[in-house]
């Protein structure tokens, strides 16, 4: 099919998506610009709540560094890893409350959040829905084309964020396959 | 003792305590203002989150009727209800980000945020440590001297908010108790 004057969005369409990765106590943070099946490393962030801190201290400064990030590279788009279940319920409520801080300061800035099972994220960027943590880092730095990741929590983030990208591009196929 | 040309701050400084109740689908709040033994009732509010809605649009929903009430109202001190454990995982995180959006809210009104376990909220309220939702509520009604309170969520709201102000008179007596 010919696209006449017409640029195939699926294709071009550039789109600088935040991947985050909350945790109780370090929030990552992964920024990818995803162009057609190029994929470009942005910018990479931890946020480590101090231990010391209120419990609104805590939930204000991770609101804050959102806002931040969000502010200053202006995402298009976020993704969020979903939950995993083998946590305990304590530790459950400490992560979601960090969570619910992290994904309130993005839909405040107008952004839809999408949600990923911990496996579709490790088959997206690994091929492999239950790869370790160690392998999801290495394709990371592959992917991205980068020597060094900050830490487990942007590199979840990073990976999350790839997800996102992938998905993305599989449904804008998916669509035009439909519009053929 | 007698306390010359000055007031005893713990039996007269009036304070509005917003207490929250936060759901994974409901959240209740109650606002009381407590002055020395007195407690009077202010407002109670319940926030039901569309079931239809989006992960941001349930969190920004959340978090700007949090701010609305803390804007309108001004309340001084705000306390939430601790962890219950009894729940599953899965509910813990959903509650645990419905906490975190609420919280942050009232952080980023530069609140902190006091915490009490259930237990201590029921014996403030009641009594007894393991006494019954209903009997709880039943309290509630009685020592706010109101008929109705809106739901089971507002109750339990305005009973974190009596649970603080118990709390606080108690720490200014024993303040008070100190310097004597």
């Amino acid at each position: 099919m010919f696209f006449a004057g017409r640029r195939r969005p699926h294709v071009r369409a550039a789109m600088l998506i935040l991947g985050i990765d909350p945790g109780s106590s370090t929030t990552g943070f992964g920024l990818v610009d995803g162009r057609g099946t190029d994929l470009r490393y942005v910018h990479h962030a931890e946020v480590k709540v101090a231990a010391g801190k209120t419990l609104a201290g805590k939930l204000a400064c991770l609101y804050q560094a959102t806002l931040d990030l969000l502010d200053e590279y202006q995402p298009e788009m976020a993704a969020v890893e979903g939950i995993f279940y083998g946590r305990n319920v304590r530790s459950m409520l400490v992560l979601g409350q960090a969570r619910g801080a992290a994904l309130v300061a993005v839909a405040n800035r107008g952004l839809e959040i999408a949600e990923y099972p911990p496996t579709v994220v490790k088959q997206s960027v690994v091929g492999y829905g239950r790869a370790a943590k160690e392998q999801v880092q290495q394709m990371v730095k592959v992917l991205l084309n980068r020597r060094r990741i900050g830490g487990e929590h942007a590199a979840d983030a990073l990976a999350v964020a790839i997800c996102h990208h992938q998905h993305r591009q599989l449904r804008s196929w998916q669509q035009a396959a439909g519009r053929q």
